[in-house]
């Protein structure tokens, strides 16, 4: 696609630049940047660029936030005694999403992934033990992808937390809500039918 | 959708303000930045607002371009004796992607519509006008989209522009290529019946 205007043509290959944005979409964003206000243009680049310079990690967790600790850690409500190990902050939005945890996180930022030359060194293990250290926390819960890379960094953790008298439980893997049998893998039917629950439980999901 | 962080919350909403873009996909351009150089970030930015503010619009056409007169009209091989009168710029960028057309354009910048207010005065007519007046063109081509509004543009302009020895033209109306009749509205079915060509120019279509 050729444009009019270098200045379009460098704005276009801005937004294409970004990840599932094509050359058509990128245009569409621009003309319609083109019939906005130039002060609410001005606006919309701030908050980007001012979101890159200022986001931090929290020091406990290593959650994304505006200040040093984030508001989750900072909480006194929530339950300090369960932390829930995810692999990047998304993971914490959607298990926000849900309501239904009470307890804080800890960001791996990452999995171990011999394939991609990842090993636990680049991993916020040794905050995680420093935790672990202090000795308020009572349950682990490792809500990590159910991929070989997250089974093995839930191995790997396993025989850390495992030093401490610590229960370590896993998110449940099994067939999806509104999910088929008929083309469910064979892997996740053979462990949801392994780890098969009393009824009572089923009706009390969220118990 | 929750976030941690206000400033990933501002980001978030800048993003889905974009047409055709929602919180999820918001979300998703935001982490990408989050993984982005702050240096890269600023560049995307500055892209935007930079063309925000110097984007200038063409004396002669209206089109969009850097400098005081387009890279069209400042074109001296283009054929100035043929102008092509297109709703916005949009058109013209896919108009100018065919590589089939060598005239020159004039951006109206709408299109007259009772319905939404919109009268002859508020598009680039009387500019039109005054290009005519200079004696140049031979041909005027519209290209307007098939639409109640361009067919009522078609005819308030071929009333200014039959005051002059200028041939009218409107692009061709018909099936589209890998179109199938069946699906065709009847109103463009009859018009490409009624428009019917030689088999010869079918065969030449692009001379």
């Amino acid at each position: 696609m050729e444009f009019p205007s270098l200045l379009i043509q460098d704005a276009v290959n801005a937004f294409a630049s970004l990840p599932g944005i094509g050359k058509k979409t990128a245009l569409r964003m621009v003309i319609h940047f083109l019939q906005t206000e130039p002060s609410k243009v001005e606006q919309f680049a701030e908050a980007i660029v001012k979101m890159r310079k200022e986001i931090k990690h929290c020091k406990v967790c290593h959650n994304i936030a505006d200040t040093d600790v984030c508001s989750i850690c900072a909480n006194p409500r929530r339950d300090h005694g369960i932390v829930c190990i995810v692999e990047n902050f998304r993971d914490i939005i959607s298990i926000e999403n849900t309501r239904h945890f009470q307890g804080v996180y800890h960001v791996l930022e990452g999995l171990i992934s011999p394939i991609d030359g990842v090993g636990p060194e680049k991993l916020n293990i040794a905050s995680l033990e420093d935790r672990l250290l202090q000795g308020n926390v009572q349950e682990v819960i490792m809500a990590l992808n159910p991929t070989i890379d997250g089974d093995t960094t839930i191995f790997y953790l396993s025989k850390i937390i495992g030093k401490y008298p610590i229960k370590i439980t896993t998110i449940a893997r099994g067939i999806a809500f509104g999910g088929e049998l008929e083309f469910v893998d064979d892997i996740t039917l053979a462990r949801s039918i392994a780890a098969r629950l009393p009824y009572e439980k089923y009706l009390n999901g969220n118990s």
